[in-house]
């Protein structure tokens, strides 16, 4: 940030009064510009004992599998943010959705939300950013080539809880070293 | 917005192509500038049969109580901002915390996590945002002074779960007219 959305003068970079963290504040009008996590929605849409999946057709993680998910978009839930993804990107309608996981991924300043959803029926399509959608069973989920280590982890919570028919909402951190500037 | 806050020139807002929302670009850099709802964490803090409750000193709902709870930093876990939160507002030490509840409030373009978290002595006061503060058993709620729906909610949860000894996880929406511009 090098300059003051609001009033387009230079910003500084500096703890405001009353603060603890350096913010970048404007000289002209005083501004003080937050910049804080967002919010990635998504879900693992289930029909019968398979899990659908997504292979990106975007970076990050070309040609890797993914859950459908994506950024929160303002006046949305997290649940409809997850419904929207996964009809964008798989061109699956989900409804009742449940809250499943949760991680915190502050090297990258993002939280993440995964829901449970059930299809109705086995109705999906590659959409824009995929290249290719599927329903996979356990057995077939290609492990080595899952896009993001919060899609590992939500499938393998999902595979063990379903051994217990207990499927209860987690939060998680995902540590790594913050990313280079 | 009015302006870009990398180089400075005048934005515009349209949808970008590829795009379905409408968003600030510049119209000198080309730079996208996504608004996304920001996560606000607090938590739930019980000592004994009772919670831990802190009198507001700031506006909004200035002398309403409400749980300890602030707007997510980069940089941060959502356990770890709501564990700071209840220490800048409390004063109280938390560890070991557990998600208890989320909720979406797109009218205001935020998502609220509450975690559930032990005293392992009553020692707390008000920090710099607190007028007061207090642990309180279920008969000693001010329930017409609380702060926010969400606050209520988690509370009213808290108070239902303990009767039967579990504490899922859950997540909710608060859905209200959209803020007026």
């Amino acid at each position: 940030m090098n300059y003051c959305s609001h009033c387009g003068q230079p910003v500084v970079s500096r703890i405001p009064d009353g603060d603890s963290r350096p913010r970048f504040i404007c000289e002209g009008c005083g501004t003080i510009h937050y910049q804080n996590p967002r919010v990635v929605t998504g879900c693992l849409v289930t029909f019968e004992d398979r899990v659908l999946l997504a292979k990106r057709a975007i970076n990050p993680r070309h040609g890797f599998w993914t859950l459908p998910a994506g950024f929160l978009e303002n006046g949305e839930t997290a649940a409809a943010g997850a419904a929207r993804e996964t009809l964008e990107e798989a061109c699956a309608v989900v409804n009742d959705l449940s809250l499943y996981t949760m991680f915190s991924l502050p090297h990258i300043n993002q939280v993440y939300t995964f829901f449970r959803a059930e299809l109705k029926a086995p109705e999906f399509a590659a959409g824009t950013e995929s290249l290719d959608v599927q329903l996979m069973s356990e057995a077939e989920i290609p492990w080595d080539q899952l896009a993001f280590p919060v899609v590992t982890d939500t499938l393998k919570f999902y595979f063990e809880d379903r051994r217990h028919g207990h499927f209860p909402a987690r939060a998680m951190d995902i540590i790594r070293a913050p990313r280079p500037r």
